[in-house]
């Protein structure tokens, strides 16, 4: 039994970290924080972990956090840099689930997050957490940066590929959609109901912060070979999930892709690859930690393939992977707390 | 451990049941049918369950049903009275989750159902599956009548009220509204996405079929007292989840009711009464057994309660509920696999 | 041809204005403000409008207002009290679409919008915008206070039955649902579309702004009998639309609500009577400036009505009515620009 | 003022016609019709349509239907066909909303819609109904075949870089996303509100009927060099709306592609294209015939462009486009009941 402290518990992530561990064996959520919300009465904000919960909020600063084993952090951009030296001084290991350790070049990270960043020393020894890919460092890290939600899908839609060096690197066109969520939990007009319901539509069309996450872990996937790629994200006017529809041009023609796939993922707890001729549907993984997969050679145009890949954007893209993080680093089985059916409808 | 068969599997409540069960000890679905689907496999038909579930759908008279302990019937109205008496005299108990077992009076059924009744012996054995209102009997039952989603929300409003003689029992109005799940998973023009999305209306306006039902368990509750109830049901463009309010007229003024519902529900795992000035929200019941309740004394007018009930209909209004039942009549602890929080967003 | 302006044009009531008033061959739309856009060309904001205006927004306080023969209000309420009196001195007429006008009270109105009303003078010489029940005054009128959605909705339900003393005037009920435009375009977390979306709630149980405006209408309705009434209202997943259902007591049975209804209201042009047995859906009247009625007597309890009321928020309960008064105070045929389909789906 | 008949009224295509042709001068609806609803009235079927329709449906062989100088087609596809050249013959211009009409190759049509075509005879004569590529043809044509959603926004996306050879013409990405309401109005599980909502997927992957309509109407576009497309649609839970994001090769770098796009579309009246750094959400074109376009250069990939395209499915991409090819085929102006913005929210 680990205690454990999440710190931005107001937001989505951090109320789904708080869903998901509230049935976990081995941890105790000892410590939340929030500060605008400090002093309250957690399931007061949250009615729906009534029963599950009794703790109050507490500022970012608690001490309290340092007598915790694991750190979540699910906060905005630029938070978790401040506070994690500290955390991590104190023996604490920490999972951000934010961009700020995400990627290796703080000078890429200052460009794209217009901010400069605080802890630069710690990009060398964050891991990136994409189990399926790093799996083996994440269980010897202390500190994990928890990768973004398109990341995952798209990363996870191409790494059997790449890794096989079976596509061209570059003109890969991700066109990835995901639910309103993935904005996060804050006084916004541009999420209202009003403005993002019953309506659909391309967003950061010239530039998304997701795109150098992207870039850099399909590099690595691709055995460093650099990769270009086109990343249009585009929000669905719904709460969760994200479904990436991926284009890559195969290096040959004919290859059994269901069979290279299959035999790539064939170990991996929370990915699946559907049998061909089934496709993928956001609410099929809502709720979950997986990643539901498949792949299409196009009628009209037999030298490209088509991935889509689906994922809460909420669970496999922060929580639910954060949590097998945690696993992963305390050596609890990876999929404990995890093993959820989907929730449908 | 016990065996356990779900004939109508294929629908929205059967869906639940499975998924509810996915993560019971004490359970093994061993039997799952359809007519429709036969032969084909569970989680062809439901991706959402993949990794849970191995079986294929075998039809509604499949012999197999016949070991099982326990047989829940998640059919339309007018099937389950055709099977249930041969599984109960195999030994099978039953827990029907359609209407055909919850009217005593075989008359009134066949009035609202439009249809005679091929089991009218046993209604009289058949146990209404509240265990707010029945727990003794369910415990004790072989055939269990398990409540309409509306019923459940509004019997829940109300019961506290009625059981200490309260209210008025005529005047009471019962104005709820469901999400479109509670219309089952069938083709159908009148609940297709374009005609219940963006939009909202009130049906069955000259009469529900719940409404028997809902009178029937309110004058249980009320001591036998007949109680005159308008009920209006409404159609909310989501998929999941009821909210009644409930007006009624109180037969003094001053009660404190926050403190009568909170002493007649303290014991309750599933009802919880919110502190005064909360109000309930479907969303923080999603997924979940729990009903929520809140109670107002409206501001311009004193000798009215205003009653909030929600519920996920699929859960406390159908599936939830049945396996509540199930642990009951097995002995097992009444929550289990039942104790989950909200999924939210 | 008249000039007309609109004082805060970036809300949903003020894009509603500009939608309706594109087709209105006797209106020029020349002034449009927002404090927060000044500067902005409006369809950059609004580019639905494209093609429709080519403005820029000015101030609120722009002296070109006052060289409009008319200028609407869709501000939040406490903001046109502090800018209709320069107005109305420099000769234009005012329809104010927000609460500031509606009370007659000033007291009342302060204890309701937590304010002191600026311009308590003019409210005796505001005149209530509801042409069902205040034609003539409102032909006449050069300040029209334009009636709430919801006392929309609920006053047209009842007004024949009160006019004709034929219910009891205590004991009302008016359980009412709007879409999430009703709560403004607004940085909000409360009306986000992952706090609303797939989830249902009642809300101001405790006291809503538009029960004092709802009571005093019903008053006059009711040839100044005292009104007295429940109203609760509710937050529907969706963005247009109000339903409200109301139950009330008639004095007497066997009345023939439906003929009672058809002849009170049939030389109106925006409320209709649905024939006995259908009922109003809020997409029938989406876009459009109709009230949509249905009677019904319910099922058990023959001592009661059930009245259902359906209209879009933004156009009979806001802009919509607002240039149906602007018709009416301009000379202009009642119904133009105002006579459009629904949009379905 | 011509007479005007539409076969097959009850689908949203055809409800669409006579919300948009309620407005227009020189039309009267004189004959609608329906096999499943004949004899009843339009309005009890379409109460939002109240006030401005009398008529009773009619069988689709009405004889009624040969006094109408123009005959829309608004059934599902292989009905036209087997009605269409007897109204010819009777002197009436036909437009046919369906798929019958708007391949050349028979063959191929068989192929995909897997039926013989019953008027193999007419492919010849009928005339494309895009009016940006085909306008003159249009309003000399009898028979117009009107383009599928799908195909109108991609083909407004890329007709300006074909017709001016700019493009690589094999490798074109259409990632297309449309809302439900493009599965017509008919009972069916995949549908249901319960289905699609809160869901997002891909659907018909490997292979969509209107794949070898876009590359037709793509090929005469580029001068008849023939074209080689990957198309992949999606379904949005939402009612109305199609994006199409389309990811092109240009043979050079440094062409100015808003000027190309703006000047090829200058006088289009439908046809808007966004100022660079604007993106078209589809609600802004709601209910109304236009598309709009946008264009983006990728940040990580100057050798690829972005073209997006919005449009109303059942408007630009069905009824209203009809209207359009109507108003061109009679002489009426081009725009005429067709001047609306967008109904937002």
């Amino acid at each position: 039994m680990i205690k454990v402290g999440i710190v931005g518990a107001t937001g989505y992530t951090g109320l789904e970290l708080l869903r998901l561990l509230a049935s976990h064996a081995e941890v105790e959520v000892s410590v939340v924080t929030s500060n605008a919300e400090q002093g309250k009465n957690l399931c007061d904000v949250f009615p729906g972990l009534n029963g599950h919960y009794t703790m109050t909020f507490e500022p970012h600063d608690s001490e309290a956090l340092k007598q915790c084993q694991l750190v979540f952090f699910a906060t905005p951009h630029a938070t978790a840099m401040n506070y994690v030296p500290a955390l991590l001084d104190a023996g604490c290991k920490v999972i951000d689930l934010s961009a700020d350790f995400r990627l290796k070049d703080a000078k890429l990270w200052q460009q794209w997050y217009d901010v400069e960043h605080a802890a630069e020393g710690l990009l060398a020894e964050a891991v990136y957490g994409l189990p399926e890919l790093n799996r083996e460092a994440i269980s010897n890290a202390t500190l994990v940066a928890n990768p973004g939600c398109y990341p995952t899908a798209v990363s996870l839609a191409l790494i059997p590929a790449l890794q096989n060096n079976l596509i061209n690197t570059s003109g890969i066109i991700a066109d990835a959609k995901s639910g309103v969520s993935g904005a996060g939990r804050k006084a916004a007009m541009a999420t209202l109901h009003a403005e993002v319901s019953e309506s659909f539509k391309a967003y950061s069309v010239g530039g998304h912060r997701h795109l150098p996450e992207i870039a850099q872990t399909l590099t690595v996937a691709a055995n460093d070979k650099p990769v270009q790629l086109v990343f249009v994200p585009h929000l669905v006017p719904m709460n969760r999930g994200i479904l990436a529809t991926v284009y890559v041009e195969p290096l040959e023609e004919g290859n059994d892709w269901q069979q290279i796939y299959a035999s790539y993922y064939d170990q991996e707890p929370f990915v699946e690859l559907l049998p061909a001729g089934q496709y993928p549907e956001t609410r099929n993984v809502r709720g979950t930690n997986m990643c539901q997969l498949a792949l299409q050679v196009p009628p009209a145009d037999s030298n490209r393939l088509v991935v889509l890949a689906a994922i809460d954007n909420l669970v496999k893209g922060a929580a639910g992977q954060a949590i097998q993080n945690m696993n992963l680093m305390f050596g609890f089985p990876e999929t404990q707390s995890l093993r959820l059916p989907a929730l449908v409808p």
